[in-house]
């Protein structure tokens, strides 16, 4: 099984709407990705104690068997989707494919 | 519910011992965090197919109650956790505290 992670670097005065990405770009790449993605998890960066930022603002992971069902899934609707970022976020987030070795 | 991430970012010419670290450090990790780690996750990155490193060499998560459930569970035994840092590679990890949203 692979691993598809969307992360969200942190960056100082960067704009991530934590209430539209969860209720409505996850639900929509969700229901575009459809059947390929056997699981998605999402984390939301928890700031320290002292209130610096986490690293990452967000976190998202899609699980599939094989990068190519990821992609067969993911290119049809790629536009789509990156059309929507902005309206959560101004981060470029960093792509990360790997292979799930324990989990 | 919260994630602990451990990432290990690539940087040209760095070291990360795959098979130490999913074999020796992460069963170490395991045994001494103990029954407050309710789900570990591991996944190994992939080479794009031009070669390239992927962003990140590994990406730990624990998953915890709490992060006060993580903090003493961690804290008794980090000296001993980051002392076998070294064996298996030379890049600083960065630790990420998230909110498990969806997953």
């Amino acid at each position: 099984m692979v691993k598809v992670s969307v992360l969200y670097p942190n960056k100082p005065g960067s704009r991530f709407d934590i209430e539209y990405y969860l209720n409505t770009h996850m639900p929509m790449s969700a229901r575009l990705l459809g059947d390929a993605i056997k699981a998605i998890t999402v984390e939301i960066g928890r700031p320290a104690r002292g209130g610096e930022p986490a690293p990452f603002a967000a976190i998202c992971g899609f699980t599939c068997e094989t990068v190519d069902d990821f992609m067969n899934a993911f290119t049809p609707v790629a536009g789509e989707l990156q059309c929507d970022i902005p309206k959560y976020t101004d981060i470029e987030p960093v792509i990360q494919i790997s292979d799930i070795r324990i989990g």
